[in-house]
Parts: structure tokens; C-alpha cells; sequence
């Protein structure tokens, strides 16, 4: 149907996370009638971040600059260290501004079956960091799998010995979620860990 | 959270049709992350169809070339002659390989409401196409809406003295479609339409 080149443009679109063949034609032809608007733009916008991306040596993130845009915030708090298996983990809390403190990525979580030990993972330089900065407390937020309360687990041995706090995430129900679609692994942590209600929170 | 590069690129995305800011940004982590193997591939065939890209200025589809794929195709017939809205229905029907005769997209429909005319749209050069082709039959494959039908209409007035045959697409249930879900015009014009059931189609 179309050229080479279209076709070419659509398979790459369509190996994008969320895309499909069908998803990725439609798109290509809205930046084929738009082409001043939305092609070019596209296009720049993405040679720019390619130019300039790299990772950031203290904490993992990805960014144009290094030390990245969170590890140079003069207003972040630098005693609060917020451990994350992956860069979108570090977006995703940053977007919903839940920490005011640094981050550290480990870049992955352990696994025995993919092979991946402690020395695949930055958790010497998370040591490090821990013992260098005057850190007060360490969030381990960490995925709820296997794999991520493993990792918890063993950043948790090597970090105890340092004299710091260490805190995880909350496990209960999430906002918004009706009870009955819930699995159970997750009402049971939720019932476990009721609170009384306070009069400031009726 | 991240640079202004970063960010740029999130709100040219989620632009895109089927996007929004949460799927651009898991869509620019995923080129952060594989640079190599989809970033740059990607700006590649971004620019290779930028640079290329044509209206062939026969039938109106976009391309690479003018005149398109379709209209120098020698295994397509001359003969036939599909007329559609805009580049995606030419996309649309060729995808799912329905038709194997020449295109013609009109660039739009009449509207009065938005002052779009018969002169707005590619109806002369339809016409000359008609003539000259020798073409047997014209296809009015335009949108089952108001303004789609009143465009079809004012085509077939023009057309009509040209002695050709005009044919439009099957209104009914679509394929797949559960009866108790689809609107009432549909299941009007698929009542009307019935067909005896033949001894093949059992």
C-alpha cells in the first residue's frame, strides 16, 4: 500500500510500548497532513533529547544533564533517600509529588532466574551514598513482587548495619479501588494494618 | 522532574492521536531507555519520510512518490474507481485488501456549517479522472454521516451524465456486531436490505 519508507515508519512506531500496527498507522498519517505542525516538531523534539540525554552518575535518572535536574534541586531535602528498581518508578513518584527528597535508581531488582546478583545493581554506590550524605531515612519503595521485596530484603541487610532509618511504602487498599475487585494478598495486608480512625480523619 | 528537552518531547507526543501525557511519557522512557534500538531508529524513519513524503497529484493519497504506489500499480484495474473522504478510509479499505481498483480521496466532505464547498474539494479533477480513464464503475465509499451522504450525493449529480456506474458500500450489521448493541438506523437499513439466503452462504 504505501512506501517503504511509510511502512518502515509505521513498524517502528508500532514496536512502541501502548502502539499497535493500527494505532501506529493512524498516527503516521496524522503527522503526514501535518507535517509543519507535528512531524517536524516530532522530529526535533527528539533529536534534541537524543543529543543531549545521559544518565545521571549519582542516582541512576535519566536526564540531559548530569548530576540530573532532582540531584541538583537546591529545595530537595538531601537527609531523605527514596530507593526505586527503575527510572519510570522515580517518574511516576516524582509526577505525583509524593517525595521531597533525592532518589536512588538500583536499576532493576535481583533475580535468580534472569541472573541478575547484587553487583548488577547500583547498591555499592546506594551504600555509599547512604554513608556519605548525613542521610536520615531511606524510603525502600520497591515494587509488591517476589522479585522487588527479595531486592527490599537484601538492601535492607546491607543497610542496617549504617545507623539509618529505613521506611517502605504503605501496602493497603489504593484510592479509589472497590473492595470486591481486590485480590486477597492485598485485603489481607490492608486489614492487618487498619489504623483508628481519627477524629481529623472522618 | 525532568529537563525541558524531556519535557518538550512528552507534550509533542501526547499531541499524537491515542496518546495523552501518561502514555507519551512511558513512550519516552522507553527511547531513553533503548537509544540505540529505538530512538534513533525512529528519528531515521521520521526524517526519511519527512524528506520524502509527496501528495500524488492524481488521486490525493500521501506518499513517497507522484504519482503513488496505487496509481502506478499495473496489477490494479483502471477500470474501478473507489472515491473516499481522506487518505485514511484510501488506507482503511486498501489495508483490508477490499478493493483492487484506483483510489480517489476527495479531501473532506460539504459542510456548510465550516464553509467547505464543492470547490474545496477534489470533485473536478473526479470528474476529469471518470472521462478520461474509461472508467466502468465509481465507488462511493464516503461516511455513513450527514455531511459524508449529502457529499455523496452532490458527487452522484455530477457524475451521472457521464455513464458510468455508480455504486455505494452495503449499509447493515457490521461483522461481528451483536444486534442488541447496534443503533436503530443501522438495524433499519440492515432489516431493508435483507437478502434471501442462498444455498452457499448456509
Amino acid at each position: 500500500m504505501a512506501s517503504s519508507e511509510i511502512t518502515e515508519l509505521i513498524q517502528v512506531l508500532s514496536r512502541l510500548p501502548g502502539l499497535g500496527p493500527r494505532s501506529a498507522r493512524r498516527m503516521v498519517l496524522h503527522l503526514l497532513k501535518k507535517r509543519e505542525s507535528a512531524m517536524q516538531p516530532m522530529i526535533r523534539a527528539l533529536e534534541a533529547v537524543d543529543a543531549a540525554m545521559v544518565e545521571c552518575t549519582r542516582c541512576g535518572n535519566v536526564d540531559t544533564r548530569n548530576p540530573c535536574g532532582i540531584c541538583t534541586d537546591p529545595r530537595r531535602d538531601d537527609g531523605q533517600l527514596c530507593v526505586v528498581e527503575d527510572v519510570s518508578d522515580l517518574w511516576a513518584l516524582d509526577n505525583a509529588g509524593a517525595f521531597n527528597g533525592r532518589f536512588h535508581v538500583l536499576g532493576g531488582t535481583l533475580s535468580a532466574l534472569d541472573g541478575i546478583g547484587p553487583d548488577d545493581l547500583r547498591i555499592d554506590s546506594l551504600c555509599a551514598r547512604a554513608k556519605a550524605d548525613g542521610v536520615r531515612e531511606i524510603v525502600l519503595a520497591l515494587s509488591a513482587t517476589v522479585d522487588g521485596q527479595t531486592t527490599a530484603h537484601y538492601v535492607r541487610d546491607r543497610l542496617e548495619p549504617l545507623n539509618v532509618q529505613l521506611t517502605s511504602l504503605a501496602h493497603g487498599v489504593p484510592m479509589g479501588g472497590e473492595l470486591d475487585y481486590l485480590d486477597e494478598g492485598t485485603l489481607l495486608q490492608a486489614m492487618r494494618a487498619r489504623r483508628p480512625v481519627a477524629a481529623s480523619d472522618a
